[in-house]
């Protein structure tokens, strides 16, 4: 049985006063719809994630002699941060192992919070070997990243502010990982504030701890797969399982699709950059995955580190399905003057050519004539509609990949 | 002479207090140097931008009558959703005069607030010359984007937050585009903190008040473009010059490509989105051209209404310059086998091929030569220099772009 006591969160609430940022819960009218939405955008913590806060308060709590050997951590992503700048804020050291094949800008986020950083060959799973040896060598502590009471304390904090911020709060919805957040949140807001629904959120390709409450035992994945990688958790851990399956109402899955969306709508309505992890509750409340109507919903925005690579391909996505941006490929007669033909009556639309590439080798066209794959600009969908229909009363042939 | 009274920004204040979100003042760590910087996120304001709170204090304070005849204005971004959402809290009609060429995005917000929409053949002139012809038919009250008194005052209010929120603030930074945010932010200030400095800060490709208080009188340009759009005005205010050359303590310009690093900046360190105008102070600071040391400065990052595309094209330009994707041209002999020792010597190295083209035209290469163009993803700087390398020792003759 896990021994959460509420004064532990209170006492984390008081420690961190002053090294967190307390940040924003904001109403958004432009994500809600069936209910009032409002965003806790925790992306806009220190270190761009929650995680600094259960860091912080469980170093805080070492003893004096733990605190001299160090801490150490295995993380190429929001923990490490988390640990490094925790250590650094308490005065002590930190040693993060981090896989070598981690992107320049986590490492270097973590690197400038004075950690010392190990770059191990390999995967996570190498990363970790590494760091139980150092362990054994030096005795630092190793920080869990959700399994551990007083790291879910700290990350329970965020319940304290939400209350303090929105007392009329109906429900608050969390993405889940391995599940320190939500543990800390919904033992925090069941405690406080029974009739006040809490539900998780997770990647139907990392779902990991709906699998486990489904399956009424911890459940442990083969394989995840998702861009929420935040949440890429194979196998939940003991207490965070027990206080899910405790505290929490309901979990809800959503797709990669669903979460590029919530991605996309946080930047262009809220402006603010959620990784795929953040995005989570505010995908399950646009895709109506909540059972709720007319209530005050929270959805808590995890963390902000999106890797920019993937943030560039969310984007594309959004200017295609915005018919910004589009691919046709359309038949010509293989002579001089078609082209031309062309690439005037789109012109007379305003559409911006970007590319054009020859088909070479497709089997079914006439011999006298060719194939062209055409990258094209337009303003709108109206506009893309209106090319389309411009070309079709020039007698072109073309299709639209989109 | 202007006739400023800081108790119309006062009466501003408490008119707005439950209309308007009071927007964060976030200490950035990561974005501090020389001096420490803070950033007011008035991006996060209801419409993505501070513009609210000038229009709606503009049309509350109209008289009954005006009110019920309506309210115009011509613009096809901030200004525009300010004007629709403030005349929507009033409840009274607004008609937006909207260039046809506006983007969709920026309509349909508009749209949403409850305005009346008319698209307007042509460019800003166009849709300016029907909104003119609309208010002599109507009567209709026509809200200027910036030289109005009572304007100015509701976008004064932002100063206020500031001084509650930080009052030992040493300098404000504030973009200039008509200049209606600076007049009254610097009037502001000036009165109630007459040693904090303000710094007004203008795309050099737009920066027509920088020109005007360097010329003694308004000047107004022939061209301005800058992508920073929010800010591209031909012709300062008659009311904002003159504050400015009051109360502004300097203007300092930034290039297009310095304003491209803010925006990343801003979205990587803040993980907050900044349209080019609200990341002209960032811009300021990062390159240096405050005069300023170990002093506290707040960035008002004035809106986050950024263009998609846009966004698009400051990720990709970000991930060349990390070293994430680069374009590589490199010679072959022209003979089967030659394709393959390159792909292996780049898979050896474990960065990802996403194109190969052959150029057929280069004149200067030996008959039993070809060339290719080679689009690569590589994780970062360092191992895009490993892949350099691992191609030099391996006799390939490769020049990349960047």
């Amino acid at each position: 049985m896990v021994d959460f006591n509420i004064e532990t969160v209170k006492d984390a609430y008081s420690l961190l006063s002053n090294i967190v940022r307390k940040t924003s819960l904001n109403k958004s009218p432009y994500l809600s719809g069936k209910n009032e939405i409002y965003i806790k955008l925790e992306n806009l913590q220190l270190t761009g994630s929650f995680k600094l806060r259960g860091a912080y308060y469980k170093i805080s709590k070492l003893s004096d002699s733990d605190k001299e050997k160090g801490v150490i951590a295995c993380s190429a992503g929001n923990h490490a941060q988390g640990v490094a700048l925790a250590a650094h804020k308490n005065n002590i050291k930190s040693t993060i192992f981090i896989p070598a094949t981690a992107p320049l800008s986590k490492i270097e986020a973590t690197k400038s919070y004075g950690a010392e950083i190990r770059l191990i060959d390999g995967v996570y799973d190498d990363a970790y070997i590494e760091a139980a040896k150092y362990q054994n060598e030096t005795g630092s502590k190793f920080i869990h990243p959700f399994d551990d009471l007083e790291v879910i304390s700290g990350q329970g904090t965020i319940a304290l502010e939400i209350l303090e911020q929105l007392s009329d709060v109906d429900a608050v919805v969390v993405p889940i990982g391995g599940g320190g957040l939500i543990s800390g949140v919904a033992a925090v807001i069941k405690t406080l504030k029974p009739d006040c629904k809490v539900y998780g959120v997770q990647a139907e390709n990392a779902a990991s701890m709906y699998e486990s409450i489904k399956n009424k035992e911890r459940t442990k994945l083969n394989l995840v797969n998702t861009f929420a990688d935040g949440t890429a958790v194979k196998y939940p851990g003991e207490l965070t399982f027990e206080l899910c399956n405790k505290y929490v109402d309901e979990i809800f899955t959503v797709s990669e699709s669903e979460i590029a969306s919530a991605i996309l709508a946080l930047m262009e309505k809220e402006k603010t950059v959620a990784e795929g992890a953040g995005a989570l509750p505010v995908a399950a409340c646009m895709f109506d995955k909540i059972p709720l109507k007319n209530k005050k919903i929270v959805c808590i925005i995890s963390g902000g580190n999106i890797d920019f690579k993937i943030l560039s391909n969310v984007l594309t996505r959004a200017l295609l399905k915005n018919g910004r941006f589009s691919n046709m490929t359309v038949d010509l007669l293989d002579q001089p003057g078609e082209l031309n033909k062309l690439t005037s009556a789109i012109l007379g639309t305003g559409a911006n050519i970007l590319e054009i590439v020859r088909n070479y080798t497709l089997k079914d066209i006439p011999l006298n004539k060719c194939s062209l794959n055409v990258m094209l600009e337009t303003r709108n969908k109206e506009h893309l509609e209106e090319l389309k229909k411009t070309l079709q009363i020039n007698g072109f042939n073309a299709t639209f990949d989109s």
